[in-house]
C-alpha cells in the first residue's frame, strides 16, 4: 500500500458513543478538523437516526447529538452523552407539571431539541438543521443523518415490541433482544450527500458502534448497503467487541440472543462483504487468523480509544492501514 | 345592598399583572382558594390571549401564565412575570445556537411552554392544557383563556404594524400606539365555559388591566362583549390609572395617543355600558363626581394592591361594594 500525500475523503458510519469517539479521532487526524474541502476531502459522518424519539413534543436525536457534541468538545465524557456542565431546571419543572420524565434532558441539551423541533415543523430537513447546529457549536466535519425521513428502531423483547428508547433508556437494555425492526426504513430516502459520501469515499470506516442498533439501521435505508458494498473505497471496520465484551452498551447480549458468536470474529462475520479490513483489539489477536480466513485483512491494535489522544491515534492507524497517511 | 351569606360566582376579566394580582386577591378572599363548587360559586378568570406568541417554536401565553403563576404563589413578584428562582441555561444555549433570544424565557418557565406546545400539537385545546397546568401548580380557581382559537394583538405604530410582543417586549412599548387589531378575533369562538361564566356570574370584575391591550382583546371575541353588557351580575371595574399614571405598562400613553383623557375618568368613559361600578384610587377621589355623572356607582379606595394582603383587601372591598361579603 502506498501513502497518499493529500487528505483522503473519509466517510464514517456511526452510531452514538463509539461512533462519536472515532469521528472525533478522525477530525483530529485530518486537516482543519475534518472540514471537507472543495473536493470533499475531509470527514463525513453518516449517523444513525433509528434511536430518534419524541419527548415532550420535542424531536430528540441522541446519536446525532452525541456525535456533534463530541466533535464540539462539549460532550459529557463521564456519562458518554449530553453536554458538559448541565443543569436540569426544566426537567424538574416538567416533572412538577405531571410529565413522565424518565428520559433525562438537560437544560442546555433542550436548546438543541427546541431548535431542531422548530426547524422540522417549519419544513427544514433534519440534515439542514443538523448542519446548522453543528456549525453553531464549532464542528467543522460534515455530520449527516442517514435519512431526513422518519426511521425508528423497534425492539422485540420477550414482553413485546417496544420503541428503542423504551428498551434502551427506560428499561436500561435489560431485555433480551429477539429481533429488530427499522420502522420507516423501507420508504426512507438517504439524506442529501449520503450516497455520494459513500460511493465517492477514499476510506469508508464502520465505527465500533453496535452492529444491530447503530449500523444496521443506517444500512437499512434503501441504497446505503449497496453503496457500501459497491464502493471503491478502502473499507475498514472497528470491532465494538473486545475480549468477548462490548466496550459500552448491549452489543454482546444482542450478538448472543440473535445467535452470533460474541467476539470480534462474530462481528467480522456480520461485516463480510461490507468491509475489506477488520480492526480488532490486541486482546483479540488470536482471532486475526480466523478473521483472515473470512477474506478480510486484519489490523490488530489498541482499539479502546479513551480520550482525544487515543482517538486520534486509532484514527491515524486506520488511515495508515488503508494507505492514507493523515497529513 | 344586602350581603349574601354564600360565596358568589365571581368572574374576572383579566390581562397580565393587574389581572393576576386581583385574581390572587379574589382567590384569597373566596372559600377554597376560589375553587368553583358544584354550582359554580367561586372564581373564574377569563384571560386575554392576544399577547400569546410563538418563540423558538413554542407557544408562549404570557397573560395566562402570569395569572396561573401568581395564583400558584410562584410568580416572580419583583419582575412581575415569570417564575421565582429562575435560571436561564436553555436560553443561553439557544443564543449560542444562533437563535434570536430577545424574549426572555427561564428554564422552569420553558417547561410550561413545552407542555403547552406539545398538547396543542396533539389537538388538546388551550383551555384544557391551561386547566391541567394550573392544577399541577396547585391553583384552585378556574382559569380560562377567552378563546381556544388563534387571537393575536397587532399594534400600529408610526413605523408600521408589529406583533404585540415585538411592540411590548422587544421595543419596550416605546412606540406611540396608533391603533390595535385583534387578528383572528372575528372568527374566534369563546372557550368552553366563558359565556356561561359571564352570563351566570353574580359578580363580574374588570381587572385593573390595560383597557386596550388586555381587556379589549377579551371583549373582541364574538359574544363576549354582549354577554358582559347583558349580564345580570353586578359589574365592577378597577381603574388601572391612578393619579393620571398607569400602575404598570403603557396604559397612560395609549389612552393619550388614542385621544382619551389619561385618568380614571377616561377609563370610566371606556367602560360605560360594560360595568355598574367604577373603583378608583383615593388619589382620584375628586373624579368620583364626574364618574357618577356617567351613570356609574363609584368606590373610592386604595387600589394599589402590592402583596397578597393588599390584594385580598381590595378583593373583599369590591365584593362588599356589590353586596357580597366573602364568607
Amino acid at each position: 500500500m502506498s501513502s497518499s500525500p493529500v487528505a483522503p475523503r473519509v466517510t464514517l458510519l456511526a452510531g452514538g458513543v463509539g461512533g462519536a469517539r472515532l469521528a472525533h479521532g478522525l477530525a483530529l487526524a485530518l486537516p482543519g478538523g475534518g472540514a471537507p474541502d472543495d473536493e470533499g476531502r475531509g470527514l463525513t459522518a453518516v449517523v444513525n437516526v433509528g434511536d430518534d424519539t419524541e419527548r415532550h413534543g420535542l424531536h430528540v436525536a441522541p446519536d446525532l447529538d452525541t456525535v456533534v457534541y463530541t466533535l464540539a468538545g462539549a460532550n459529557d465524557e463521564d456519562r458518554g452523552w449530553g453536554l458538559q456542565g448541565e443543569s436540569y431546571a426544566t426537567l424538574e419543572q416538567l416533572t412538577r407539571l405531571g410529565e413522565d420524565t424518565w428520559f433525562t434532558l438537560g437544560d442546555k441539551d433542550l436548546a438543541t431539541h427546541v431548535v431542531r423541533t422548530a426547524a422540522l415543523r417549519a419544513g427544514e430537513p433534519l440534515s439542514a438543521v443538523t448542519a446548522r447546529l453543528a456549525a453553531a457549536l464549532g464542528v467543522r466535519a460534515r455530520i449527516l443523518p442517514v435519512t431526513d425521513d422518519r426511521l425508528r428502531t423497534l425492539v422485540d423483547t420477550p414482553s413485546g415490541r417496544v420503541a428503542f428508547q423504551e428498551y434502551f433508556v427506560r428499561r436500561r437494555h435489560a431485555d433480551a433482544v429477539l429481533g429488530l425492526t427499522f420502522d420507516g426504513a423501507g420508504t426512507a430516502l438517504p439524506a442529501p450527500g449520503v450516497l455520494d459520501a459513500l460511493t465517492g469515499a477514499d476510506v469508508l470506516v464502520v465505527a465500533p458502534s453496535n452492529p444491530f442498533l447503530s449500523v444496521d439501521p443506517v444500512l437499512a435505508v434503501p441504497g446505503v448497503r449497496a453503496a457500501v458494498e459497491s464502493s471503491t473505497a478502502r473499507r475498514v471496520a472497528v470491532s465494538p467487541i473486545v475480549g468477548g465484551r462490548a466496550i459500552k452498551g448491549p452489543a454482546a447480549q444482542i450478538l448472543e440472543t440473535l445467535g452470533h458468536e460474541v467476539s470480534a470474529l462474530g462481528v467480522a462475520r456480520l461485516y463480510t462483504g461490507l468491509v475489506d479490513v477488520m480492526t480488532i483489539d490486541d486482546a483479540d489477536a488470536a482471532l486475526a487468523g480466523p478473521i483472515r480466513d473470512l477474506g478480510l485483512d486484519v489490523v490488530v491494535t489498541d482499539t479502546v480509544m479513551g480520550g482525544p489522544a487515543g482517538r486520534e491515534r486509532l484514527a491515524r492507524e486506520l488511515l495508515a492501514a488503508v494507505g492514507h497517511r493523515a497529513p
